[in-house]
């Protein structure tokens, strides 16, 4: 409400559980219907005007390129500089939360007048067109559980959520580079997520959006041999843990992971979807 | 996620800068279009199975109709505690609050599976059907700082928000009852708060959703001595205030009250909508 010399948002990270690919011309109509979960960790992103544009993640400068489509949208030169405990590359929505992040602080320290549904469509665009993703900046902008029903942005999509508080665990075994098969056969993927976000509606829970995103992982091959074991681990202790989308991350509800053994990143579903910090 | 005997959620409270009527014969179209501010202080409420149904507050029983219609609706008989810093009557959405916090932790406590959309639906219909309000509900769903593009439940109206974090401050002098002139002239209403939002949708910012509530207020007749002479007050200082729709309650952005010489209530913008507690 100020002047300001930099602004700062926060962005919750995002973990798919299942999803289906809508390409068309338009990148705003452009998404994915599935569901996911957002996590307290995220993304704090600072944004500074400046004469020479600088993306940095953790002090060290980075090329993102749905951060850098932001500031072109918005036609603002600024250093952006971001922070986070989360992995990239491990499937939990990094460059959605950076680009979502850049456009609510940019809009607070250039003063831009757009409205939160504005921000998130412009950060949208911004990572359809990097290619970096399709459903996480709307889910990340809602919070909590998101329920993608209708793909796209936000004049376009349709979201609702599982209403749900708790502790959240993943396991990160590295990057994974997107799979052939998204290229390939994104009507195979389409029609599992389909089928998972059918068997999700049917009873919206949290425990039906561990079951479904597990059968989506199963059905679609995307496991690794690392992922698998820990599955089975926890299946055997009566948990169930599903594959982050795409990262070759496991997530899980409660203690299922810590309860099997493994030594997780402990987090919890955020609340507060992505919000300008004051 | 696991078995309970209560749950509870939190819902942030909820002041009306400017509002229009709009009543259907179906609740849910039912609403109005406007924008307001939602607050770190709120209700949060805790729903507990029982064989006869109560409700109170701070633990005094009190019979509050949206609450009732939300049990009645979701087919439990169950014991509802609501507490809240804030005061009744007074334009911060309470009732509103309270039938969303019910909605959220009956939900949880009974494992009957809706979704936020759908239990903001029910907790919009009882506020509606109780004739306690028409906007409350869908904006504290959401939280920040909520336009209501559209009127209605989630499934017929539309919503975006200002991205605006920070203090907020409100001088309360009292209960205001339904004033007559929203049952005999809901057109003058409408026609100021359509007005109102145009403006604010010119310029969505936190400042103009300010000047926009304030010549609302003064447009409507709604304005009581006791708030006159503040908004004088706060004027002559270089600040802007406006009324709570409907309470006899003043509202800042920052410290605009408590810089013209008053003591408020100091409260923030709220990040998180309503929202389930673990």
């Amino acid at each position: 409400m100020a002047d300001r010399t930099a602004s700062s948002a926060f962005v919750p990270g995002h973990i798919t559980g299942f999803f289906t690919v809508h390409r068309t011309d338009d990148p705003l109509e452009s998404g994915s219907r599935g569901a996911g979960l957002t996590l307290t960790d995220g993304v704090t992103v600072e944004v500074r005007p400046t004469e020479e544009p600088t993306v940095e993640i953790d002090g060290e400068p980075v090329d993102i390129e749905s951060v850098t489509r932001v500031l072109d949208a918005l036609d603002v030169d600024a250093a952006v500089s971001v922070e986070t405990d989360l992995p990239l590359g491990s499937g939990f929505g990094l460059s959605g939360g950076m680009a979502l992040g850049t456009a609510l602080a940019a809009n607070e320290v250039f003063d831009l007048a757009r409205t939160e549904n504005e921000l998130t469509s412009i950060a949208h665009r911004a990572e359809v067109e990097a290619g970096t993703g399709l459903g996480d900046v709307v889910a990340q902008a809602r919070g909590g559980m998101p329920i993608r029903v209708e793909p796209g942005g936000p004049s376009f999509g349709e979201l609702d959520g599982i209403p749900v508080a708790g502790r959240i665990e993943c396991l990160t075994f590295g990057e994974l580079s997107t799979p052939d098969i998204l290229q390939e056969r994104p009507g195979l993927i389409t029609e599992a997520g389909s089928t998972a976000l059918e068997s999700l509606l049917e009873r919206p829970t949290a425990d039906r959006f561990m079951v479904a995103s597990r059968e989506f992982a199963d059905s679609v091959g995307l496991v690794t041999p690392a992922i698998d074991e820990v599955f089975e681990t926890v299946d055997e202790n009566g948990g169930t843990a599903s594959m982050a989308m795409l990262g070759e991350t496991v997530f899980a509800l409660g203690t299922d992971l810590s309860g099997a053994g493994y030594d997780p990143l402990v987090s919890a579903i955020d609340v507060t979807g992505g919000t300008l910090l004051e």
